[in-house]
């Protein structure tokens, strides 16, 4: 069995994604990581997160928010303040008790979210009116204590960034939260090739302190979602926990409303299981680090000297042209193992060049995300720059055209049928239902299930109508998906 | 008193400074900030770190490192695992105790610099020759609790880079150790406008299980020295402690040689106490989040109507040539007002436009690095734009030139005359004096002066010769600076 022999997909979903997040050279092996549920990211892995990085970056900065850096810990005393965020967090946090050799007066926790001390920062920086809306953002690492941790999905130290905001009304904060939920789907969407599906969270799931929150769900290859996103509206709680005031254009005190929103590693997890398969990762071309990689064949010295040149040339063009691209030269490997290596990182183009095809002035083309003869093609050597530019883009669409194609085939409506929907959800699909969206409904459904809802989409297909709750029966105006969940 | 008046530079160069970086808008006060030591950083100094980061960065990838990333703890065991790393560290740390509501087996230090952790992940990642020269690089935040703080020079956590990288040979360690030393000296030279000096460090001065350390040190406008970036080979200390071999091309099982080197938000003090003056911040124009500010001046609405539109297109016409650009409309604040505001924020270039420049066609610019009358021009609308792209370099090279001019005439060579040397030290300049480099003899100087040596410069001025050691008198092989420092 070769090094890039990994467990089907198909045969467990799970195993498979813990191998080839390793073999694929984006995370250290969890096991001989040091830190209990913290992640090494290799080279390679993070180079993705620099994309995701850059990508949303540039979106926040042009819809007008700066980048701030606050402390990595936070008092104690200033997550009690708010009940339900304490209460939230409190079992997963990680402790700082000692410090320059004593024990602390007040214990600091490492920050697991920032709202706290940034709205303590608020209190500050906010006088009147005139210095709202206040939009902040953070990147960072925080930390969460979990039990079971994976590579990108669940991890007790990860990247993220939080955006924080302040603003004068709960429109304002509203058309805000909206607003990055759609920055966050179209970022998605385009880059990493995602459809995921924009929606509000239940109050059973929404964020700890938040007055509502809303989420881009994903469909992961093995059916199960996957919260890739989140844009809160924290109405006025953390205003009225942290004295986050104004005076309105009447010399009137006013408490601000507040907005947090956050992306983290996690897109990494989603990109590896919307996309891979048996062979390894699919990476997007857009935030694939190598976006195409050229692999010259030779058998000897004398095909080695005729073969190199044409390759190289190829390559320097293709960089001109500003693909990323490398060029495997590695020596004593076949071209098989080289082929299995960058299918395995999920390297979007595939660009051979024999000593046939440097007699024919031709090289071949082969696509990741379609296997096999169908995704190759030979073209003219001074047709590859172009060609692999197209290709790109071809790419891009494919991705994002079979991982749609695959989630709507696993979207089903049902309608007052409760053992239907327990069947769907039960057997790994999503259900679009009416939801009362009440506790104890959603609870049934968990007990059932071992699922909760994902979102009350926002696009809803029934939208000013209703329906019977499929827990209660009793009318609910909203549709909502239920479907495991990572 | 306005709020822009400081205390000056020249009457109390400390409270200048703690002053400055609050009124600038670049950290939250830190009496204000709630955790002990830790820096808020607005989004203003956050904007010039973006531009030290990006700068740095740039220079690290095409040398051919990759960044990645570790965790943000580090087993207490590991740290023990070189004796002279933990002896250096061990004051400083802040401690994990308690995770998830539990106290943890091995409690966690928080990351005051990752030679250790990335160390273990090495001795893992390296197996052949092949393997090397492995070149990596991690943008972190790190901790060491600290007694008395001040915002950018010395905080309990800071913002760095941290380069960590394993050769084959010692050679190949020390190449590269001089290589990212001549980085860091190009990136404050070029784009900083700083004049650092090169040199290695004394034994008593090295980085804790450093085989040999080397410094860029820069003057400040005290005339004191700041540390402003470390280059350290490590030899085999951190190789032999954790174990990082390779097999060499004979198959022989080899220890590593490791080299780390780090740039911190410390440069931003630099850039600060560098530069600055009674006004306020002078920001080298590379490095300014906003290199010019647009100012429109009316009196009354009639007024406003002539002006805003010409000074609109103006801002619009320096965006367009790349220009980072403010444009200050602000209702109710005198022009004068604005030029102190945009003064105290260092931005390089000031652009005027009043009803008289709109009747003549022109613009007045006014240059930072050159107070009143003589740094100001009247130009024609049509060549602001060149003018202010030519001026941003010629600020660039100013504000180098005057640092040079003031670090040589802070500069003396001193020989065998032990009580001149401690009368220049004490008195805040720079000695430069043949030096043995014995810890009894800087220990010495250490009581007599309050100092200790900044560093052996890399050029000496009489290379190859020897002199009277400035404190034992016997003969030393080479010069070294003495001087204050942050």
């Amino acid at each position: 069995m070769s090094d890039y022999a990994v467990t089907p997909r198909s045969e467990d979903f799970s195993a498979w994604y813990n191998e080839i997040v390793v073999k694929s050279d984006l995370v250290d092996s969890p096991e001989r990581t040091p830190v209990r549920g913290c992640m090494i990211i290799k080279p390679y892995g993070y180079e993705i997160w620099e994309g995701i990085r850059n990508g949303l970056d540039q979106r926040f900065k042009a819809t007008g928010h700066q980048n701030a850096y606050f402390p990595l810990f936070i008092p104690m005393s200033f997550l009690q303040k708010e009940a339900d965020h304490v209460e939230g967090f409190a079992p997963e946090l990680a402790v700082v008790t000692h410090g320059g050799g004593k024990e602390l007066e007040e214990p600091y926790v490492v920050r697991p979210t920032s709202e706290t001390i940034i709205g303590d920062a608020m209190s500050r920086w906010i006088q009147s009116y005139r210095d709202l809306p206040l939009l902040l953002n953070q990147w960072a690492n925080v930390v969460r204590w979990e039990k079971r941790t994976r590579p990108f999905l669940r991890t007790s130290e990860f990247l993220w960034q939080e955006g924080h905001t302040a603003h004068a009304t709960f429109d304002d904060a509203q058309a805000e939260t909206m607003q990055m939920l759609d920055i966050y789907a179209d970022f998605a969407i385009n880059e990493a090739a995602i459809p995921v599906i924009k929606g509000q969270k239940s109050d059973q799931e929404r964020f700890a302190g938040a007055h509502a929150s809303y989420t881009i769900e994903a469909m992961m290859g093995d059916g199960k979602a996957l919260q890739a996103g989140t844009s809160h509206n924290l109405g006025q709680n953390f205003a009225k926990a942290f004295d986050i005031t104004y005076t309105d254009v009447n010399n009137e005190p006013q408490h601000c409303w507040t907005t947090s929103w956050g992306v983290s590693t996690r897109m990494i997890g989603a990109i590896i299981m919307a996309h891979g398969d048996d062979k390894g990762l699919r990476l997007p071309p857009r935030l694939a680090p190598i976006q195409a990689v050229v692999v010259p064949i030779w058998k000897n010295e004398s095909e080695a000297a005729v073969v190199l040149p044409v390759a190289q040339e190829l390559a320097a063009k293709l960089r001109e042209a500003g693909v990323r691209l490398h060029i495997d030269t590695r020596e004593g490997l076949s071209p098989g193992f080289k082929y299995n290596d960058w299918e395995m990182r999920g390297v979007p183009m595939r660009v051979e060049v024999g000593p046939k095809d440097v007699q024919n002035g031709t090289a071949a083309i082969a696509r990741r995300d379609i296997p096999g003869r169908e995704g190759k093609q030979f073209v003219e050597q001074s047709l590859v720059v172009a060609r692999v530019l197209t290709l790109l883009d071809e790419v891009q669409a494919g991705l994002l055209q079979q991982a749609t194609a695959f989630r709507d085939s696993h979207l089903h409506e049902v309608v007052g049928d409760y053992d239907r929907f327990t069947e769907i959800v039960r057997g790994g699909e999503w259900a679009l239902t009416w939801f009362s969206g009440e506790a104890e409904a959603e609870a049934k459904i968990k007990e059932d299930c071992q699922a909760v809802s994902r979102c009350f989409p926002l696009e809803q297909p029934y939208a000013g109508q209703s329906g019977p709750c499929i827990v209660t029966g009793k009318p609910a105006t909203r549709m909502a998906y239920f479907a495991k969940a990572y």
